[in-house]
């Protein structure tokens, strides 16, 4: 019998930087100092904090994820996007290519970015030893069915498996997806397979 | 054949007052003054804006929606809840007992809410005629699919049929959800009955 309960986590407005992006921010020779383990091997929050400025807002200490990557990206809701005044792609983590940018703004100094703020699109992380006990595939689409402590029970039907050795078991849905399902806390959700 | 499509309009923020805090909030005498017809006949958008103030937060000029009514009650997002610092429980509109109040501000006064912040429950109106159309019962719980501009197709599981003479097919979902759907404008859902 394959697995088919999931947990899924609630991941709020977060950014991931380049090294050269985290030393025009923080200063010459800055790193990231890790603050908190997220539940993805490796991943950690950090302590330190950005401003992200859009045409109508900025949304003051953005926190960023480490470690530092090949492309600074900003990850916000869609209502956070509007507030911002930044029409935002829904795109997986990394593809950034034809999304618009933001203005970074640090203790040491402003990153303009001319691409990199995207919303999540919601997806399941599993090592390649979870992926056979729940019988996907990397890339794969499913079907999660959210139940939810606020009558607001949803079915996400386009939700992408990635696989990785690197990854442990959990589903991402971002904040407006959250509210949408009214959850405030993670839960487990029951992924279906598309026919 | 029955039908099954039908239109999903985004409800942003806005709230419903009564007559006796209109006057506190505009000042004695005071009515309302449409400038826009709804979608629902007999239900209009206002001129008259208000300040919603919570433990943490305000948000300015929110719209007030006519005609008044027997009791005073804010619709807002879990998003905008949870800027506002306060709870808001998922509610069919008019449903407001154990809810968490706010503070109104108006140009002329101010009216502490004991009750009444909610965040909607997703719901279908229907007319009778239209209700035998689409083969739904008043009260009576669907599914509706939601096509995603954005691959961010859902479908929500948890939506009630509101049957009303005075009431024109329509669903209305908010912020969030639309957001959580990658929606930007209204587009048309598809109901699916509940075995």
């Amino acid at each position: 019998m394959k697995k088919k309960d999931v947990l899924v986590e609630i991941s709020a407005r977060h950014m991931h930087v380049t090294q050269a992006d985290l030393e025009v921010l923080f200063g010459k020779g800055a790193t990231l100092t890790p603050i908190k383990e997220l539940s993805q091997p490796g991943q950690y929050a950090c302590a330190q904090r950005v401003d992200v400025v859009g045409p109508k807002n900025t949304i003051k200490n953005v926190i960023i994820l480490g470690p530092t990557r090949p492309e600074t990206q900003v990850e916000v809701s869609l209502t956070e996007a509007r507030q911002l005044g930044i029409s935002a792609l829904v795109r997986m983590s990394g593809s950034i290519e034809g999304t618009n940018g933001c203005t970074l703004v640090g203790p040491e100094g402003e990153v303009v970015l001319e691409k990199g703020v995207i919303a999540a699109k919601s997806h399941i992380h599993f090592n390649e030893e979870e992926a056979k006990e729940y019988d996907v595939v990397d890339n794969e689409v499913v079907m999660v069915k959210i139940p939810s402590p606020q009558e607001r029970d949803l079915l996400f039907d386009d939700v992408v498996i990635r696989v990785h050795p690197n990854f442990k078991a959990a589903m991402h849905i971002d904040t407006d997806e959250a509210n949408a399902a009214g959850l405030t806390q993670a839960v487990m959700g029951e992924i279906v397979k598309k026919q």
